[in-house]
C-alpha cells in the first residue's frame, strides 16, 4: 500500500483528494458531486444539474454553486497533506445554471506565503460560460488529513 | 381568496413568501429548511443540521450555510413582490455547526435605495451563537413573484 | 497623568484612539479626517470631500471613501488596547460623493469571539444618505497600541 | 491628430488612459501614481511608498493599497472607451508595505459578458511578493470616456 512517507506531491495530493472525498457526505452523496483530480495546490469538481438542486425560479440555487466552489476550494488547500481551514470567500454569480447543465470547477492556488493561501475557483458550464467566480482565503492549522 | 391588490404590505410579503417557498425543491426538499417569517424587507428560515449536511470533517459544509443565508437573503429582497435579483454577496464563518445543531437565520434590509439593496443576514445556532455572518446586494427587475 | 492600568473601558478607548490618531499621518493629514469617537467597540470618523479626493469623473475616489472606513475599522477594534489587525474586508458602494459632501462613518462591532471580530462601517454623507458599507474581519494579535 | 474613430483597440486604450490620468487629481496627485499601461481589459499602475502613504503602525495604509488597485481598476474596465463603473470589490492584504517600497499593480480582465465584467488586480512589491489581492466587477453604463 501507498504511504504517503514515500510519495511524490502529485501521489500524495491525490491519496488526500481520495480520502477526503469518500468522507465527505455533503459534497458526495448529497449534492452528486465528482472530484476529477486533486493535485498540488489545485482540483477539479463537477456536478451535474439536477431537480434537487432547483429553486423557486426553476435554475439551480446559487447556494450549491458555492457549495461546488467551496468543496473545490478545500480539496486545493488541502492537497500538501496539511490541514488547511476557510478564512473567508466571496461569489460573484455572473449567468445561471439550468436543469442538466454540467457545472466544471477549477480551483487554482493563487498565491500561498507561509499559512495563508488565496485561491481562485471558476465554474463553467457545457459549453464553457464562466457561471461564477469564487475566491477564497485560506489558513493553514495544526494536522494532516491522512497520517 | 385574498388578492395582493387589497393586501397590507405584512400580508403580501407573507402571500410572496408561501409561494416562492412551495417552489423551492433545494431549500425545502433538499436542505431541509423551514421558512419561519417573511416580512417587508426582513425574513426568518430554521434548518436543523443533518448527517446530510456534513462534510468530511463531520461538520456542516460551509456551503449550505451559504445556501441557508442566500435562501433568507432571497425571501427578504423579494418581499415587496418585485421580482429582485443577487448582484452579489459574502460570507464570513464564526464557528462550526454540528449535526443537531438548529441554526436560525435572519436576513434585514440596511439600505434599499432605488433598485439597489443591501441586506444581512446572521446564522445563529440553539445557544444563540454567531455562526456566519453574510451580506447581499440586491438589484430589483422586471416583473412580480405573485400576479 | 491618567494611565490604562486605572482606565475605565471608556477612557482607554478614548486613549487609544487620540494615540494612534496622532501618530496616523495618512488619515489625518493626507486624507483630512477627524477623529469624532472611540469607544470600546466602536469608532466615529469624518472627512470633507475637497478638491484633493477627486478622480477623473470629479467625484470622491472610491478608494478614498474606502480609506475612511478603513481607519473607522481600525480604531474600532483596536479600541480595548489589545493590537488587532484586519483580515479581510468588503465594500459596497451605494451612491457617489461629490466636492464639499461632509462623510461620516461610524463603525460598529457585531460580534468578538474569541481572537476574531466582525465590525460595520457605514458612510453617510449629510443628508443621512448611505454612501458605502464596509465589512471588515478583524484579528487580535501580540501586544499593546499603549504601554 | 488622432480620433478614436480610425484607432486600432490598442491606440483607443491607450488614448482613454491618458485622457482619465490627466483628469484624476485624487490618483496622480495627491496619491503619486503613475500609469504604466492601457491596453483592452488590462491595465498597469504603480506608486512608491511615501511618508504621506503610512498610518500610525508606520506601514503603508490599506486604503491607500486598495486605492491603487481601485484605480487599476478602472483604468482597465474603461479601456474599450465604454463608461464603466465598479459595482462591488473585495480585497485579501498579503503582507505590509514599508516607505520606500515600490508597489506595482497589474489589472486583468477575467471575463466580460454582455454588460457584467470581473477584473483582478495583484499589487506586488519590488521583490514580487504579492502585497494583496483585489476582485472587482464593473458594470457598463451609458456613455463614452472620450467623445
Amino acid at each position: 500500500m501507498d504511504t504517503p512517507m514515500n510519495s511524490t506531491p502529485e501521489e500524495l495530493a491525490r491519496r488526500v483528494g481520495e480520502v477526503m472525498f469518500a468522507a465527505d457526505t455533503a459534497s458526495r452523496s448529497t449534492m452528486g458531486m465528482q472530484l476529477l483530480a486533486c493535485e498540488p495546490g489545485r482540483a477539479v469538481m463537477q456536478m451535474v444539474v439536477q431537480p434537487l438542486h432547483l429553486n423557486g425560479h426553476k435554475i439551480c440555487h446559487g447556494g450549491f454553486i458555492f457549495t461546488l466552489a467551496d468543496s473545490t476550494f478545500a480539496f486545493a488547500c488541502n492537497s500538501y497533506n496539511k490541514n488547511a481551514v476557510a478564512a473567508g470567500c466571496s461569489i460573484e454569480f455572473l449567468r445561471p445554471a439550468h436543469e442538466g447543465d454540467v457545472l466544471t470547477c477549477t480551483g487554482v492556488e493563487q498565491t500561498l506565503s507561509g499559512r495563508h493561501g488565496i485561491y481562485d475557483m471558476c465554474v463553467r458550464n457545457q459549453h464553457n460560460d464562466v457561471v461564477a467566480m469564487f475566491r477564497g482565503k485560506s489558513a493553514q492549522i495544526a494536522g494532516t488529513v491522512i497520517p
